[in-house]
């Protein structure tokens, strides 16, 4: 009955470095090592890919500022540019968050847009827009296999991107299993440091970006309305899954996600706030590249296409660090969140 | 581009009952199944498996209580035991909330066990509590068969409680999937209201509860500890299913998990709180049937072995309710959380 707090810590730890080390018997722990990648594992997130929104400070005055990472190409593209346009002008200045439901989703958007309860004006839209339609909730094998001969690796050489983590030619070729257990897709990947869903039969099957927890996605009306970016949410619970291939996923939060996760819990239906007045306010939100260089946030994830990744994933599915006592010998996809890291000036 | 805001309220609703009314076409979402469920097939939860954990009320005043459900025997015996020794000893009173990590969990119990920081003296353990050990995580086929024999029906009848959802004979037997797709256990199943995990190899083959949001497990040290319950936690976050079979779960929140869930993530090493004023205090934590009976909530859930199960559960993995485009044809266990509703006084 001793070490109880700690006990608790290490027994939910997600590593913890300090019990391993000088024990070389031991099992790297995940984030071990995710701490003991190559420094070029790891790839630097386009200041392009990234918007910094902003929060109006907290009851005690302390800054909000939550970061997302759009996906890349060909994933997407559409909502993506949208997403700049609303950026850039300033379409998302002064929305709120009017939406906080415990288990599923935190929504963000202009509260007066088709509310008939409300009091002002909805904003109106900026020009520029593109045309988005539910048949890119899914992308072509053929267009990413396209887009995979013509992109170089980080070391200048082709790579192959259509297993789990490790390249061709890896020491490293364990399978962590996510492939013939996920319950929602008949493959599931990693491509370019993201969860994929897939199938594989057809002419051109499709593959698309899965619901994990930090996830965001793009409101939309009923069928074949696919929403335009204009308001937007991320899952702060389990992952909704279902929700694949229904709307379309455009990011991931990959800082500040405590600023929405821990809001209070909206008391209307659906976790609608039903007091207008206790909607928090998004001061602004910025692409990262049109900030000044010292307002520019630097991140990098590890490559989902190295050794170290593979066996990060694996420890995931194989826990085998000290608290351990029974590897599941598994996991799904949502569990092995992709390491990213902001990068200091 | 019009109805944004009830669009995502449709987009991401667990369900939509105004929109299906007097459509005869359209398939039920998976909560009017569950409203429409029969008052038979809803079983009552025993006081003595309800505990009242009453916060320090919030900034504003407002009162915080959580419910939680314990396990029925046979799964965590010796801990849920424990568990009613420490509320009715009064020893959770005046323990604080110590820990919240972002999708992962939140830990409550005495900041000052086994805390090299701590001020304080940790408190002294009650008379009473029962030895645990690690192979109690699981439960032996043979001592669930045992159960079921000797253990009516709620018709009196005896029960096979093995499938998922739908009672032999029923007209409903659609099954949601979920059995051949766990990448957590060979196979999972529910069982008295459970969500259950199981292999079905040897000749007493294990069974154990699996961490789905909400569920409550009890802290320990390393291996051989297996905790008394003095320290408990809940999952706040994708399900940390690699947990499972290594610490012992002992019940679930049934209602209030939104005053742990929402609250201010820790910003130490694993999310506890590094400055000791920011612990949310527990003020007390009652065993149900303890309560006098104008304080005594009522809760009941939809018992898993009943037609109406089945169908949620085969609606929760393929949803053809009116804003879904795509049902995806399977489900994780975690994403059909049993319904529990309070009954009315």
């Amino acid at each position: 009955m001793t070490k109880h707090l700690i006990s608790l810590a290490a027994a939910l730890a997600l590593a913890t470095p300090s019990i391993a080390q000088g024990d070389t018997e031991t099992p790297p722990s995940p984030n071990e090592i995710v701490a003991q990648a190559q420094a070029d594992e790891w790839v630097a997130i386009a200041p392009e890919d990234l918007l910094v929104m902003t929060l109006a400070p907290d009851a005690e005055g302390n800054e909000r500022k939550v970061v997302i990472q759009l996906m890349p190409a060909p994933f997407s593209e559409a909502w993506t540019a949208n997403i700049r346009t609303f950026a850039r002008s300033g379409w998302y200045d002064d929305i709120t968050v009017n939406r906080v439901q415990d288990n599923y989703v935190v929504q963000w958007g202009d509260a007066n847009y088709d509310n008939p309860e409300a009091e002002g004006e909805p904003k109106g839209l900026p020009t520029g827009l593109l045309q988005t339609s539910e048949d890119q909730y899914t992308i072509g094998f053929k267009t990413l296999d396209a887009l995979e001969d013509n992109s170089p690796g980080q070391d200048g050489s082709s790579q192959t991107k259509t297993g789990l983590g490790a390249p061709a030619g890896s020491d490293f070729n364990e399978d962590p299993g996510i492939h013939e257990k996920d319950p929602y897709a008949p493959w599931v990947q990693f491509w370019d440091g993201w969860p994929i869903g897939a199938e594989f039969e057809g002419e051109n099957p499709p593959f698309w970006p899965v619901h994990c927890y930090g996830m965001v996605g793009v409101g939309r009306n009923y069928s074949p309305d696919a929403g335009t970016g204009a308001e937007l949410y991320t899952v702060i619970g389990h992952a909704p899954r279902h929700l694949d291939r229904n709307i379309a996923l455009v990011g991931r939060i990959v800082e500040g996600i405590e600023h929405l996760s821990s809001l209070p819990r909206g008391k209307g239906v659906l976790g609608f706030y039903e007091d207008e007045s206790r909607r928090p306010p998004i001061l602004t939100v910025r692409v990262a590249s049109d900030l000044a260089d010292a307002q520019k946030p630097r991140f990098e994830y590890l490559s989902t296409e190295t050794e170290s990744f593979a066996r990060y994933a694996n420890a995931r599915a194989n826990r085998s660090d000290p608290f351990f006592i029974y590897p599941t010998g598994g996991a799904d996809i949502c569990n092995i969140p992709v390491p990213i890291r902001r990068v200091a000036e």
